[in-house]
């Protein structure tokens, strides 16, 4: 792949900027209350597929004009439920959530994924633009709400899969169940967010210094294999034990696993080198994906 | 089924009563410290499968006098070990602890359910009165206490499945492998409840307002749901997205989805009408439940 | 098995202590910052392996000196990564992980197992000397870090696996994925320990009041009971259902279970003498361990 020119791509619904090795994604539809349309889905998941296979990218950080009237309103619902699904046919059995194509996006993305919420944030705008990323930092006054049993369906963006794994189910069912409005320093909520900052324009520049000084100091293949053992371990604590030991076994003898016996002998900070696409081994990733297109059958 | 007129079932170890289709289920056992005998847990049972099945509930509160000597005190033991266990034969394979059956029934029900702990709590107090609920309201003086291994058995009535997806491990061991007397309050539980009250009077009118105002503003269908997804996950985030956007389609599609839509254009609160027993799917539930009932074999 | 004199067992790296039933691992290379070498390695898989069987032991707490440079300063990596795994052959696929190798020995002991770290704690230091304990005390002041992505090397010890089940994936992100150095009263942390201690000096004693109280009180058997149903759950809340009806039903008909009806009709502490090696039940353990070693298979 050559890299692309990111400032090129003609994308409409958000703004992306590659700047020392972090893209930074903003949501573009403040007059709109940065809800999200088909448009949006489709750029971002373009984005993220992006970031993932290039190099030159280390994290992604996913924020908002500090303004606007809110980091994501959610979907735009104003024409029904429609955006919510998106279908290769008319079989009710092809309807794929769109959310949850754009939490897959971001979860299955290999570099530091970072969400910034500057701003209210309600349904999709706490799902899929908050839950798949690695780490989140968030404005203290935040309005957060996940509306689903409130406003007459279940919760989407594959929501009921990654906020019990991040929180546990107590706090889960606090949020998921009741369609509760709180604010990042709820006990419900708090340990979602890495960092919680009291005003908007503190939140986006509090990411960016985060991921500037990881960036910095660690690898991009580290990463990629300590983001595939959490989100893909084993079944078993000696499952894992074979994952970690056969990943440790190829990262060691790595170029950045010689750097970072180098440094720490030579007494300075390492220098990683080594980047996704030269790295090949036939263990990564060790898991199966599964395959969530439609199969049609002919009869 | 034709509803059933609570007042007339005949229990003896509860007291029920239906109101703003809030089931209230009081623990009727006050001069014996409200433990569990093998008639409360048979009531426990029926008053849960019938709650799920009756569409005129929509939440269900456990609670007890906040004058009693406490919530709950356990299994009544003084006839030894026997209240623990179930069979149907003498063969030692077909013994189930009743706490179990207790823990299932709640955790099946389709409505919302609420433990108003306005009492201390030890044992089955602690375990199928407590864990199986989606939410938990307590007293701040509650003495709670997770005795089983002081007492010569293993925690019980599936504590060990649910605890520590509610908490994660570290708080479960500080819980289930101490046997230490806590209070809800304390770093090791508090994340288990919802509200914690400073008096024992307050508990249950606090759950109660919470459950008339969720009551009030949510879909019966969509909480059926939004449990099944959290209790019943995908295994994996696609097969989630698979289950979710499944749950999203019909949903949309129904008349709570359609009212919800409406509800929000025209900027008013929603009034959702549709019930579990006209809402007939070949999708939900989705999952299969495992036989529990001893299964002799002829030789 | 006759018990070891474990005074005469010839460790060099550790100093091993039997008293009150509480067997003491103090780590013993404080001039080399207590780091692991594969000679403690060695001698940690042997110590813990008889803790496991030997009857006298009830619960085993790791230490080291209050006053040495650190609680354990990770892998000794002067010579290298080679101390991270084992193989039986040159073959890459044979290569272990020997953090994991100790990580499996603490998980898998049947005995109540506490981490005491009153000093500062890196790497294998925070992985293996910590997680697959059942408790952790800490000193306030030390500094912990999981440094791994910094050093050009993924998470290793089954930190992956132990870490989220413990506090969640927010927060194990939040340590695994940034290397970021924290104190235990950290939010990212501080839900990992059971008691947070102001004092280097204050953190053994602490921990060992507390395994003298729940070692005199509490049953072997149970115990080991308890942490099989938390390490090996049902995979339903149904098949959890069947696993813990059959332990209480063989532990309440136990000498520990009955003695634990009778001291508590009697209104009296109870005197639990039931141990592992008297109790065998075609039942307990009821899972199936993977095993790890390198298959070989010839062509």
């Amino acid at each position: 792949m050559s890299p692309p020119d990111y400032s090129a791509l003609g994308f409409k619904e958000i703004i992306v900027t590659l700047e020392n090795q972090i893209l930074v994604i903003l949501i573009n539809r403040a007059k709109f209350r940065n809800t999200f349309n088909e448009g949006i889905v489709t750029e971002m998941l373009q984005i993220f597929d992006l970031a993932d296979r290039d190099d030159r990218v280390r994290a992604v950080i996913l924020t908002a004009e500090h303004t606007a009237p809110a980091f994501c309103s959610g979907a735009d619902i104003n024409a029904g439920w429609d955006i919510l699904w998106k279908s290769d046919s008319q079989d009710e059995h092809a309807h794929r959530d769109s959310g949850g194509w754009g939490s897959m996006a971001v979860y299955r993305c290999r570099k530091i994924t970072i969400s910034a919420v500057n701003g209210h944030a309600a349904g999709v705008g706490a799902t899929a633009s908050q839950l798949p990323f690695d780490f989140r930092f968030a404005w203290a006054g935040a309005k957060i709400t996940y509306p689903f049993v409130r406003r007459g369906i279940s919760p989407e963006a594959t929501a009921t899969y990654l906020l019990p794994r991040l929180l546990g189910h107590s706090r889960a069912n606090s949020l998921l169940l009741t369609g509760a409005t709180v604010t990042p320093t709820s006990p419900y909520i708090e340990a979602l967010y890495h960092r919680i900052l009291p005003t908007r324009e503190e939140v986006f520049p509090a990411a960016k210094a985060f991921a500037e000084e990881l960036v910095a100091n660690s690898s991009q293949v580290d990463i990629a294999y300590a983001k595939g053992l959490l989100q893909h371990p084993g079944d078993s604590i000696e499952e894992n034990h074979l994952l970690d030991s056969r990943a440790i076994r190829l990262l060691a003898a790595s170029p950045d696993g010689e750097e970072g016996v180098k440094s720490f002998k030579e007494r300075r900070l390492p220098k990683f080198t080594d980047t996704l696409s030269n790295h090949t081994t036939s263990f990564y990733p060790w898991w199966r994906r599964l395959d969530v297109k439609h199969l049609r059958t002919k009869l």
